[in-house]
């Protein structure tokens, strides 16, 4: 599988993208670089502080997609087929104002939407740029592409899991007592490069009272015999995809029968989340099948965070598994699912897989033993 | 000297942040995670799709300063003074709505600011949160504060300077005929992290022709004897405070004589132009001197970009050495002087040092050679 996505994907994403902007009332979409851009061009360039955007007209909107570049960085889009996918290129050089040459190019919409991640900078110039036409966010609209993978997403996405399944299983390696968190974090984000990843996005290294902070990430904190430890790692592949997989780890001995006790309870939370997952379930319903057997164990206190989060070109985005989120899963979303137990002060733990709905249920991503590990 | 900035200035940061607020005509400023938000409380953690925002309220404005942050990423501030800051520290959960509590905190404002860099997402979910109140950027605001940097920044610009040319000093390990400049590139992205910065933010190797491409980063084409080769490279410190340099190679031999001469005219540009720099010369003017040498040797159309831009917390920032910027420098400005001539097609060369302007002049933080450099 090679990393750039077929010419014929981009142009059906443009088309289905410009399709659901008419059907949520917006005349055009205004994308920066990030992921949003990467979904629909294959361009994975950062935003800077000079303007680049991507004009989306909706369907039946007067006006051709174009793309406004500072000269010096067009360059960079040479590998996105533009011409193939119909996108004019505008360039403009320092001491220009890119607003009106987008505003020259945006054929009059009378409503208009920005990518989620798009900076202020951008954002408020381009209001500016259009007085009286309202902003919304672009997002409700990329998000109905975005969260239905299609086979290759799921490819990747497989791959990715691969990926950071090999890093957990090499963690016998790396997290011993006596070592720092810091120093087990630098082999865990060497670990991740060797084994594919493009980079380490995070890396999480919860030792003791640390694990009960779910966004904690690694300290000089030694870790001792008889820690637990909550390892959550992942990052993204060179194609964009990202991994994310958490696994808790008993350091040094057999845990407590307290620990084993509440472990258990988790185990068969995230268990349950995971075999509550297929097409027609609400993303709500997913959260609740974690919740309930956390809740029900009298935990429901220290379950202080969502179940999950949807994962693609990011880590996080739709869907989202969370209490009052009503959307219906389909074949081909993908999510992390992910209950914890938290004891403030004391210790924590996490287990976490990415999972993707099939046509009749689920694929895990992640296949490494969720039983809590002895090292 | 320790990574961390001392309270008291944070505190001083904070009370002319509200007092340009003030000026500005602003009520409020609200910060999410990024370069402004650690300039005002030394927290250096990114920007999620969860808001974490700190409310600045202008001088003599109702409300005391606050920050809004996601239970579960509270810990990630344990390292900021809050109280000593006189900060209230406010935290949300999944399931609450963080702008309705942000529209209680702040005061009943009625113009507001946003920083920069702030995702759409946050932006625009904080105009509906505040029917009726115009929007402004905060820019405006933070540059009165962070484009003039104090003795201890200068002090971490120039050991970031000295880092980076060690890593140029270096260049004649990494940069040969037969390697491709992406083995060259990784390298130098090595070399960068072994002489102490916390990454590398870029990474151009521009040869032969892509030289001519001023932000090529690099590609698999194998460097030849003969080819003219810019390497512009740098990224933050631990403390945040970055490098950035630039210096051109000549590989495998003399370069031609047309080399040489075009080499000499970008070489007196950018001498001239770091003699240009004083306080009381105005951002433009600097631009000009470097522009001149460069127009008048026939090659003005191949210089395609502005002289420079402003360095600190982000790459790039205030004040921007740029035509029409009638900025008049102050002492403490740090910023690059970079010009470039570029042969499409061709080749390319580029020099580019930090500058700080001085009480009486410049000083410079970066000392390598500026010749030529063959290798």
């Amino acid at each position: 599988m090679t990393d750039a996505v077929p010419t014929e994907l981009l142009a059906d994403r443009l088309r289905r993208a410009a399709e659901f902007a008419a059907e949520q009332d917006t005349d055009v979409l205004f994308l920066t670089p990030g992921t949003d851009l990467r979904y629909l061009t294959g361009f994975d360039g950062a935003s800077h502080e000079r303007l680049t955007c991507l004009i989306v007209p909706a369907a039946g909107h007067r006006a051709p997609p174009a793309l406004v570049v500072p000269k010096l960085e067009a360059p960079g889009f040479a590998d996105v087929p533009l011409e193939a996918l119909g996108i004019d290129l505008l360039t403009w050089t320092d001491g220009e104002d890119p607003y009106l040459l987008v505003s020259d190019l945006a054929g009059g919409p009378t409503r208009m939407s920005v990518d989620d991640g798009m900076p202020a900078r951008h954002v408020l110039a381009l209001r500016d740029a259009f007085p009286d036409v309202p902003q919304s966010l672009g997002g409700p609209v990329l998000r109905e592409l975005r969260m239905r993978k299609d086979a290759a997403e799921v490819a990747r996405l497989r791959a990715a899991g691969e990926a950071i399944d090999r890093v957990h299983a090499r963690m016998g390696e790396m997290l011993r007592p006596g070592r720092t968190e810091a120093e087990v974090g630098a082999d865990i984000t060497a670990a991740i490069v060797a084994e594919g990843h493009a980079e380490a996005a995070f890396v999480i290294v919860g030792s003791g009272p640390n694990g009960a902070s779910p966004h904690h990430d690694v300290s000089d904190r030694v870790i001792e015999a008889g820690d637990v430890v909550v390892i959550d790692i992942g990052g993204p592949l060179p194609d964009g995809y990202n991994s994310d997989c958490t696994r808790t780890y008993a350091v040094g001995g057999e845990p407590s029968a307290q620990v084993k006790e509440t472990y258990a309870v988790l185990q068969e939370a995230q268990e349950r989340a995971v075999a509550a997952v297929r097409p027609g379930a609400t993303a709500a319903s997913i959260d609740d099948a974690a919740r309930t057997v956390i809740t029900e164990a009298g935990h429901g206190e220290h379950f202080i965070h969502r179940t999950g989060h949807g994962i693609g070109l990011d880590v996080h985005e739709e869907p989202y598994i969370v209490g009052g989120n009503e959307l219906v899963l389909e074949p081909g979303m993908a999510f992390s699912i992910e209950p914890g137990i938290y004891q403030a002060g004391g210790w924590g733990a996490r287990i976490e897989d990415i999972v993707v709905v099939t046509a009749d249920g689920v694929e895990r991503l992640n296949h490494n033993p969720r039983d809590l590990v002895v090292l």
